[in-house]
């Protein structure tokens, strides 16, 4: 199948266009007529580094890719608008495959609200996906950055950290026999953690709409994102190690691996949830506010902004924490 | 050098960011605030597919693989505003040789007037880098699609056509001589053509004001891309093969690798200049405002739109060439 059938097939199982989109894919540009203000974010996942093809179907690397992409709209606050997905594409990737892939990605779309408006396919010697997401907000001043965390500002945490560091020791383990403690549901859940990340847009939305005052999605570990948050706003971050909402089931794959709970949920990475800082006075506000945006999920307290700089994290036996971050080219 | 080393080394070369830009790389997202529509386009170019270390400098792909992305702007007639790059770094490159790469591609955002406004850098097992880029309109009825060519219009192209390939065919040919009746400075000249294409965005904002009916960048070649045009405007381009501007040291180039200068002009692609269809009565308005627009830039008639489908070629024996088109995925 050539490039122009590939991607003529690919339009035809595009969802529909959302009312920004003018005119979609198939001209040289994708035509949009935003409202206000635009947030624009690109990420690039590649076979080998960010997945393996043996451990994730092409449904769900394609969910992923998007899924990572749409994560850095989510903390920003913005409403998702339209996706531009640039794939390479191995020759032992057949057609079906190929679409399998599109279908994972178009089907995360549809429930995120967000249009796939345009692409490039190119042959590749490993498959990759870049994708650039586009989302939207009335101005400017309503999009949250990392850099406004303000002494006193209360820290959180939306959902459960863990679990996708979890997952993929459950993976890594290509275990058959799922660990003590740990059904085949609970184990399901939390590989469903590490390959199909649900980003937390509504959730940012409305940490935003309560006056959220830094935002950063937590895709390297709450260790290093907080750093990056604390380095942006140039102010320290004290963190409760205790009050940290572990995952389901973290608890019992850790002990089967004999590895730290809290170092999976605080260097893990991958859970796609938000780490930020609100007003102390607006702290109820905003978890009533994510409560009602996500059904089931919760917002909790895990420590506060005060003046200085980096990370701090008290452990439960007392010692500190102060994660370095990391800066690996991944 | 780690990722983020890399990214803060990479975001203290950027130009400097344009007015539409609230906030560029370094945060979740970009933040811009369009006035009116926005275009947007992805292309991606992998090395072994699209180019070669061997053959091209690093400033040399940076600058052509975007471009490539800008040409698709200049083809809807929009204002080149802001792109963002994802860039898949083999383990052999080294930290230079990313600069260098991005050196290339900021000198032409800076020529273009383009914000370098954000990205993604991941390892990969070859050189990639796909582009997005976002152009601007006062609205979604200035930008031109490939769609509106009408019976009567006149067909046009910017520049000349055939020097990327003949630019291409030097390059293969590894002569140190070059071919009889070609000069260093005019062969230097057309493998610049293959090696930095210059996007026509002041030509394609010019025909966009003067009334272009539909416009596409020959990138694919003449023929295909005209196929292109003539299939999204339900109407049939007739071409006179005669009137279309050849590169000077075309012939030449092709009669020492014994081709024909009209296969290498029409099927060669990569000369990034546009095809448009203008109304009859505003053909020499749009000549004009192209040759205002480009200093030493012409534009050419080189048939017209008729009822029908397709594409018909007159080559200079009277004979109809009826180019198929190509559907590699390349």
């Amino acid at each position: 199948m050539g490039e122009f059938e590939l991607l003529a097939q690919i339009r035809e199982r595009l969802p529909a266009a959302g009312a920004q989109v003018r005119l979609g894919s198939g001209d040289d540009a994708a035509v949009t007529v935003p409202g206000g203000a635009t947030a624009t974010s690109v990420d690039a996942v590649v076979e080998g580094v960010h997945f393996r093809r043996d451990r994730a179907s092409l449904a769900q690397i394609g969910h992923k890719a998007l899924a990572a992409a749409l994560s850095d709209l989510a903390a920003m606050g913005a409403e998702p608008g339209e996706a531009y997905v640039a794939l390479g594409l191995p020759a032992d990737l057949g057609e079906g495959e190929c679409l399998e892939l599109l279908d994972g990605m178009a089907a995360l779309a549809a429930a995120a609200g967000t249009t796939l408006a345009g692409g490039d396919v190119t042959r590749a010697a490993e498959l990759f996906l870049a994708i650039t997401v586009v989302g939207h907000a009335d101005s400017a001043e309503l999009l949250v950055t990392r850099g406004g965390a303000r002494p006193g500002d209360i820290l959180v945490v939306t959902g459960e950290l863990g679990g996708a560091a979890a997952g993929l020791q459950l993976l890594a383990d290509d275990a058959r026999v799922d660990p003590p403690g740990v059904g085949s549901t609970l184990a399901s859940s939390l590989r469903a953690r590490q390959l199909e990340p649900r980003p937390r847009l509504a959730a940012g939305g409305a940490l935003a709409g309560a006056g959220a005052t830094a935002m950063i999605d937590i895709s390297d570990g709450l260790g290093g994102d907080a750093r990056r948050l604390a380095e942006a706003s140039k102010a320290c971050l004290r963190i409760d190690a205790a009050a940290i909402p572990l995952a389901a089931g973290l608890q019992e794959v850790a002990a089967g691996a004999d590895r730290d709970p809290l170092e999976l949920a605080i260097g893990g990475g991958e859970d796609y949830e938000l780490l930020a800082s609100v007003p102390r006075e607006r702290f109820e506000e905003a978890q009533q506010a994510v409560e009602e945006a996500e059904k089931g999920m919760k917002l909790t307290a895990i420590g506060e902004v005060t003046d200085g700089a980096g990370v701090e994290i008290r452990l439960p036996g007392g010692a500190i924490l102060a994660p370095a971050g990391y800066d690996q080219l991944a």
